[in-house]
């Protein structure tokens, strides 16, 4: 299977002969996603050669011969083959969706669906491919991503008041994120991340791992070490909550917008409290990540001291990791060059730890390639 | 196809060869429907006869003969063919999943999967049974049953960060019901989620006819009215965050999980300031529903004239619809039995409005099956 290519957006193709369900697929994909939509199936194929989609959504309505010949045309050809397809289908009983299954589509949707159940579906055949592709990592990585995963998959499910999940799950997904960090293996961790489509999982899985190996570096062990990286695992939970629209926005938010971005932080700490046996300092981790020294940061205005010694090295790594992380409207920052801006910050990061931080990356190798 | 049959919770029987992953399935159902579990798929076809299943799950892995083979008996059994039934395997490349769907399956799920993933592909399999009945109903109920529903799915998207809902939407959904209530026409949408497995919409779905019932009754009309009954349709939406062991015990909560019980009154106001748009008055029904005249109530303890009058109608249309509901684990009291115990709960509820709300439903009608 052609692997993702690295340094960009997903790809998504949509054939659909009816204008107005392209355009409500076109809506809700764009944020996260580069998106081309056709109503003629065979255009769309010739120019699937060199756009090289990561998926095509397929509807039955689409000229000039249908869905079914276009997915005929897709896997007869061995240049396209390849590329996971969703059907989506008006009606039931024509025998589309069977014959489309067993061409082998993902899924196939019935319309109308919610636009959840939509993202969902092209979310997670896209992120099948990354998650097969840690098959071949080593087990210790491997195991890294997969339990990291399952530990937020299970908040998923714990937000949406299906299930529970207790701080000892939370900590065994951790563990084995700890033992690729403190055997240095943690590059194939991030790149492993690096192409999900649940921002924040990879952020909050690269949050994490800079913590674990901040943590380490300055001499913190077993369960100091856990807390502090279970702790970032969890910091950005509550963003779950919030409207793709806003967390994808590339420009600057308005009021309005601004005061639910902020309200993540408290809703993480709901999220917390809710989960069996969560540690103090996990929490406080998560509840300050967002103060500043200087006073300026939120929720609380948080001082100086006021400000909890886990919860500075946390602010420094969510720093860090927004500014190198790779987003639909935006390229990853050098790591060399996020450091120098994040020195240059004035007061609101502790220096002393900052410092400390840079000294251990650079002990990690000679170039910060993250 | 046979209708579900009125008075009881859903069956749902399962077919699974292996015995830990049955046990999940039974933990993860239990709280919500009436499990049967068998390895043996032809003892449990010959239980079908008697037990009457409103789903099935069957796995590929199955004794004796395997789970396709059940599957044929199934659909070839003129008695049994009506039952919906979903598939799991373990394995996708042994064709078991293209013929499952050929012959009918309504989903396949390939193990291992999420709690989330399983309890809503059972849910839209059981609550679609009841969807296609709404078809027999005159428009203008069948209308307040699907706008209602379309608004509590936008809500479960907002929650789930996928979608944002603007309260006009709300609004248009609620239009329908108070139709549908201003002609008298409600008894059927009452009965139109008697067994509709989500809870929470069914609940708030009866309280939000209820109030409409009642603000209609005493002389609201137009926007008053629908700020009313969207305020009720919306006043529990916070629960959608509440896990479904706590929101479906059937004993006693413990501090712990009455903590997040209670938490349900900020969730619903944090979604609906996340919402455009929403006006005060729906925004205080849902704010101070559970809080009571004596000052007894929650989240804020508020007495007397500090409670709002919409709000105080709220209150008394949730607790006869607490009292009346059908839950997993009791039958639904009569609505004559619910209101005599309402006018001696001492000075919770407002006397006033509660001897207003009596007559009003009393003048609906000989009896009061609602």
């Amino acid at each position: 299977m052609r692997s993702l290519r690295p340094g960009r957006v997903a790809r998504v193709m949509i054939l659909d002969g009816e204008r107005e369900h392209r355009h409500e697929m076109v809506v809700a994909l764009h944020a996260c996603y580069d998106v081309e939509d056709y109503l003629d199936g065979r255009l769309a194929l010739d120019r699937a050669y060199t756009l090289r989609p990561d998926l095509i959504l397929i509807d039955e309505n689409v000229g000039p011969d249908g869905g079914l010949q276009v997915i005929h045309s897709l896997v007869r050809d061995p240049l396209l083959r390849e590329i996971p397809f969703i059907c989506t289908t008006a009606v039931v009983d024509t025998g589309f969706a069977t014959e489309a299954l067993r061409l082998g589509a993902r899924q196939v949707l019935r319309k109308p669906f919610r636009v959840g159940v939509f993202l969902q579906a092209v979310s997670s055949t896209l992120n099948r491919r990354i998650e097969d592709s840690w098959e071949e990592l080593e087990p210790v990585q491997r195991d890294a991503l997969r339990n990291t995963l399952s530990v937020f998959n299970g908040i998923a499910d714990t937000l949406s008041g299906t299930a529970e999940l207790p701080f000892r799950q939370v900590k065994a997904g951790c563990a084995s994120l700890v033992e690729a960090v403190t055997n240095a293996h943690f590059r194939d961790v991030l790149s492993g991340v690096r192409d999900y489509d649940n921002y924040t999982y990879a952020h909050s899985l690269r949050v994490a791992t800079f913590l674990a190996v901040f943590g380490h570096g300055i001499g913190l062990r077993d369960n100091d070490l856990m807390v502090l990286t279970s702790g970032g695992l969890m910091h950005d939970v509550g963003k779950i909550g919030i409207p793709h629209r806003i967390l994808n926005k590339p420009g600057r938010l308005d009021d309005g917008e601004w005061h639910i971005m902020r309200s993540h932080v408290t809703r993480t700490a709901d999220v917390l409290r809710s989960c069996i046996g969560v540690p103090n300092g996990a929490l406080v981790v998560a509840e300050q990540h967002h103060e500043k020294l200087d006073g300026t940061g939120y929720p609380n205005g948080l001082k100086g001291t006021q400000i909890n010694n886990l919860a500075r090295m946390a602010a420094i790594c969510d720093v860090f990791g927004a500014l190198t992380d790779r987003r639909a409207y935006k390229a990853p920052m050098p790591a060399e060059k996020a450091l120098t801006i994040m020195v240059n910050m004035g007061q609101a990061l502790d220096p002393y730890l900052l410092r400390l931080f840079r000294d251990i990356l650079l002990d990690q190798g000679d170039q910060l390639e993250l």
